[in-house]
């Protein structure tokens, strides 16, 4: 088994690396750009195309409107980039946007950034897999014809190997990434050469067909919303930019220089391959349609049908610049591809570590607040991938359909943190005095204003052209998030206030004033006699051993062992006629409380621990039920001694095992979590005498 | 939920009785006839029809052997019946089958037993329901052109309302039995009159059709052959005869005798009800046949084909003499259709019963042995239950197919009770002297000696005609069993030669000479404040509380208030920088333990007790998760101080309805376990000093 995943598992994404290792791993910037920009740069694999399905419904005549929302997307780019490179410098705990929003405009601002970003994960595997399914299967034809199939085989795929401890590892992420980065920068080159300089007339694969625009003489206000859809779509190219101001400790010293350069890098890089592409797009004159089967005519009139597959356009224009078939074309389609699921990887490890900040905060199960606690993280992965191939499922891998609910969550996580960051400013500005700083800071502030209106604006266009097209899912999808997570909490409150401890340690509940143990006795063996030395040690008070006899044969047996064995403890025998185990216990601790309403009763259960799960079945359950019972009594404090039987040194193993698993999360997250990081030393404190010890 | 199925249940079964009143349920003779004859009184429904079907291969003309049959059925009935009445003179401790062949053939012997009854169980269900759902089709069509669904849901049914604690409850079950052993004597008494004195040509719905013999002129080896098996098929009316020995302590006194004569009453209207309706069969010219649709003929020479349904005999042979839809016709079967599913709701209160017997010796888990253990029971029933099903739908519903698989079981632990008995009186004549009872001794050996052999003879009989008929699968089925208990009981003995205690107190492992106390901290509320009272209580070494550090701030509120409160226990704060609990408090109690290996170490975890299913999600899974690790540890105990919520009122109702719980097969148990009811008083023992208690 291990053998087996272990082979795919280091060619998609290298050694797993030990958590004690992780201190190593600081990663510089040219390792950095990869792990943080695969989900944004491989965006621009399917942003393109979805700006000219969108312009298509007005004809091939609006293609030319594609130069316009590509510089809008440009500037809009660059606009969050520049925004981002402040919440880098002012946050380099790599808090994030949940954190900024928190901090500055409260709670429920914080827990919607979180909801939307959640659902952004999701959406980020789902239009991911699917983007790369139909790139792969520019390549492969099979892969496009078994879209959904595909789709679901990776997710199921990447969610084992996350499952099983697999972690980013920086250099394995950074191959297919530079790959992509240069296959798309040397296709630009090459394309603009070919058509500048050589006068070579590209066309694309679908150059000779006609679009049938679904409105003719769109013009006016229309006009302008087909506009502003497609823009909305284009903006797809800016998904997963804010991951690295939740990654600033992953960077080597400066930290927040070095993560501001890598996002600037990164800006560049997706501005440049954006454009290049739209350019090729429209030079190849690459048609796209939102139903291809029907919209996209022939020259002859007829309609493409149903068999026709268009491909996403990066690989259209690759096709046009290297020839259909060739290595190139073959290798870039391969590196999208990949970079495309290694993006779908990044909300793997995204979606569980968010959900334990979240856990810190109470908004979600406890027990997912640790960083290394394999079953935790487990759920979440679990979660995301179901919702993901739900998603994949209901919508048929198609990426058209899916980016519609995609890019509502990320202009809800940038518009919120924007706007946090402009409070986060005038606070500051309110105590700075520095001139030099008040400068630096008030034109922060401004960038982040512009920032946080243009993302506004963005969000509510895309909520106006998308709404009704697909995005009302993933608002729903907020919506429950954001309602769980605000009862989980208020149960926690609710809890946490029934549990307050009363001032001053008089007005607590009526003290016990003595102990009284019994010890669970069935036979005379091991575990019997080590509860018993255990128990005979923790005494305080009384103590006795208590045994149910159901066979009178057998209590006559550990009567005279008792007595042959000279155990100085006085053993108790509760009749059952019915053989019940559980019940006269209860009615006899429950008579011992009556009288004695003021002493504790301290219960000592022998247990066996075992290896296989059937020995469980054979062991331990009337103890385990007996405890169900005793736990709702109080005064009642139940006590396990453990023996530890042969087999279980094989569930000792396993349990290490699973303690060893290393989360997934950590590369990205860097190795130590400075933002709590102050000192807290290990010692003690309080009253205690010395006495107290020994 | 409780009101729905409340009203079908006491139709069906009566009122649930209170575990508590069990002691008044002693059963009188006339009640004890139908609890313990549903069973074997309900078979001569089907088994007089399998008889002729049997015969029906060598054609109608073989139909007249079936008086020989019937007579070897009688004597076989008369010699089971005297030799049970010897059983439950001799163990009137409502020991069984089992013990018997336990007692004097020994373990593997009554482990056979055991594996057989089990089978037997499960078939009773499948072919009760089966056969009852015929029945009920010879009245309401629409029940036997939908067999298998309709026998499903009865399953299903008897299974929710055992699961949901009905017993059966002697009263209810009276009424059906009587009208049924009723009709049949009215319906064989107006037949004869009919038939002898008015001289009346009654014709059964089938008397007009010819059977396709399909092997003519059968004679020699073969036609013997035909005719063990035939036989064979009518032992089908013995199964469920030895119920009465098992259930002795149910019976008014003098239990034995009163348990006698309602074993012979059985005896004598289960003999007269099946040759009464052998002897109408005949009379009416009932045509059966193992496939109706090809090998019964009409007039014409055509077969009758798919559609026709061809009733079971006591049916047909109601229509002949009340006539076919008559109110007493429609009675009759309602009746037999109750009778039958009667029979099959013994064995839903048979085998969970056995099942503790086995657990008590160790074949089965060990916490099946109580008898108020809903979970246990409810195993129990949906094993069985699951069985029956998967054999009703294999097998079509089709009771003849069923029959097949049926009679091996019982006659398995027939033969080997009686042997067993033969031991029994063996044993008992070695050391008895008064002449008396020796006399006695050798008649009752005698009885058993011919009933061993004759059933030991049918058994060989069944096994030789049936085996590849489908006995093999009721074969396949004990040796299932039998190896799954031998593995069980292995497991139990090796662990118990682990847990065997050495003798003299001081080869025991090193007893700890201290004990180190800790108490988990995560916060200074009540569950703490109360766990650290009662650490504190049962202190005797050293205490100390401890504390992982996940975040600097609460670590710092934690200190402060443990100051501000002058706790005067020493806090201890584990650094935890990846938020893990786990890991630091393993390693910390590890390097405890090996700082002192001679000390034990006793951990208080604070745990709170919730109410709800989704509660138990949000709280204390990390205790539950860490306590599972610290079990591996030797030398540690680990102690929870529950606390309970006020929504934990909920769950504690919750467990105090489940302990209410009254398990099924109480009444035919009898109120209190006799055999096991030696005075055993409650006291205490042990080498306790005065000094030791107070």
């Amino acid at each position: 088994m291990s053998k087996l995943t272990d082979v795919p598992k280091r060619i998609l994404i290298g050694r797993a690396l030990r958590s004690d290792k992780l201190g190593e791993t600081l990663l510089p910037k040219r390792i950095a750009l990869p792990v943080f920009a695969s989900d944004p740069l491989s965006s621009v694999a399917y942003a393109p195309g979805e700006v000219l399905i969108v312009l298509s419904v007005a004809g091939v005549s609006a293609y030319h409107f594609s130069l316009w929302i590509t510089i809008a997307v440009a500037i809009l780019m660059f606009t969050v980039v520049a925004s981002y490179r402040q919440n880098v410098h002012a946050y380099p705990s790599g808090g994030g946007d949940y954190e900024v929003a928190t901090t500055n405009l409260g709670a429920k601002a914080g827990l919607t950034v979180a909801s939307a970003l959640l659902v952004d994960y999701v959406m980020t595997v789902a239009v991911s897999i699917s983007s790369g399914v139909e790139n792969l299967g520019s390549a492969i034809p099979f892969v496009v014809q078994h879209k959904v199939i595909c789709a679901v085989v990776v997710i199921a795929l990447l969610t084992v190997m996350n499952l099983r401890g697999v972690r980013e590892s920086g250099k394995l992420f950074a191959i297919p990434t530079y790959v992509f980065v240069g296959g798309v920068f040397v296709m630009i080159a090459w394309g603009a050469f070919k058509g500048l300089a050589l006068g070579d007339a590209m066309r694309s694969p679908t150059s000779h067909l006609h679009v049938k625009p679904e409105h003719t003489g769109l013009a006016g206000f229309a006009m302008l919303f087909l506009l502003l859809r497609a823009f909305s779509s284009g903006c797809a190219a800016l998904t997963g930019v804010e991951a690295i101001s939740n990654g600033v400790p992953a960077f080597r010293k400066p930290k927040s220089r070095n993560a501001a350069t890598t996002l600037a890098l990164m800006g560049g890089l997706a501005v440049v391959m954006f454009c290049g592409i739209m350019a090729l797009a429209i030079t190849t004159r690459v048609r796209m349609a939102d139903n291809p089967a029907v919209d996209l005519l022939r020259a002859n009139g007829h309609a493409v049908g149903g068999g026709f597959v268009v491909d996403p356009v990066i690989t259209q224009v690759a096709a046009a610049v290297f020839g259909q078939g060739t290595f190139l074309f073959v290798v870039l389609a391969a590196a999208t591809a990949l970079v495309l699921f290694l993006a779908a990887n990044t909300a793997y490890n995204g979606f569980p570590l968010l959900g334990s900040i979240l856990a810190q905060d109470r908004y979600l199960p406890r027990q997912l607040h640790t960083r290394g606690d394999r079953l935790a993280f487990s759920n979440g992965i679990i979660l995301l991938a179901g919702a993901a191939a739900l998603l994949v499922v209901i919508y048929g891998a198609d990426s058209t359909r899916l980016i519609q609910l995609y890019i509502v969550g990320v202009f809800v996580s940038f518009t919120l943190s924007q706007t946090g960051m402009v409070r986060h400013w005038n606070r500051h500005l309110r105590t700075e005095r520095n001139p030099a700083k008040r400068r630096h800071m008030i034109r922060s502030r401004a960038i982040n204003a512009f920032g946080a209106v243009l993302t506004g604006l963005v969000l509510v266009v895309v909520l106006a052209t998308k709404f009704t097209h697909g995005a009302w899912v993933a608002v729903l999808g907020m919506v429950i998030f954001y309602g769980t997570m605000t009862a989980i909490r208020k149960h926690y409150d609710r809890i946490a206030e029934e549990l307050a401890a009363p001032d001053g340690p008089s007005q607590d509940t009526v003290k016990p004033s003595r102990v009284h143990s019994i010890v669970l006795v069935s036979k005379v063996h091991r575990p019997t006699l080590r509860a018993l030395g255990y128990a005979k040690l923790m005494r305080t008070g009384t103590l006795e051993a208590l045994s149910i006899s159901v066979d009178p044969a057998e209590t006559k047996a550990l009567r005279e062992e008792w007595e042959r064995r000279n155990i100085n403890v006085p053993l108790k025998i509760l009749d059952s006629p019915y053989r019940e185990i559980t019940r006269p216990i209860i009615e006899y601790v429950r008579s011992l409380r009556a009288e004695n309403p003021r002493d504790a009763i301290s219960i000592f259960i022998p247990e066996y621990v075992v290896g296989h799960w059937y020995e469980h079945l054979l062991h331990n359950q009337s103890a385990l039920r007996l405890k169900g019972r005793l736990l709702f009594m109080p005064g009642v404090m139940v006590t396990s001694v453990p023996y530890q039987l042969e087999s279980s040194e094989l569930a000792k193993r396993r349990a290490r095992r699973r303690a060893e698993w290393s989360a997934p999360g950590s590369v990205r997250r860097g190795p130590v979590d400075v933002r709590r990081r102050e000192p807290t030393g290990t010692g003690t404190s309080g009253g205690g005498t010395p006495g107290q010890k020994g």
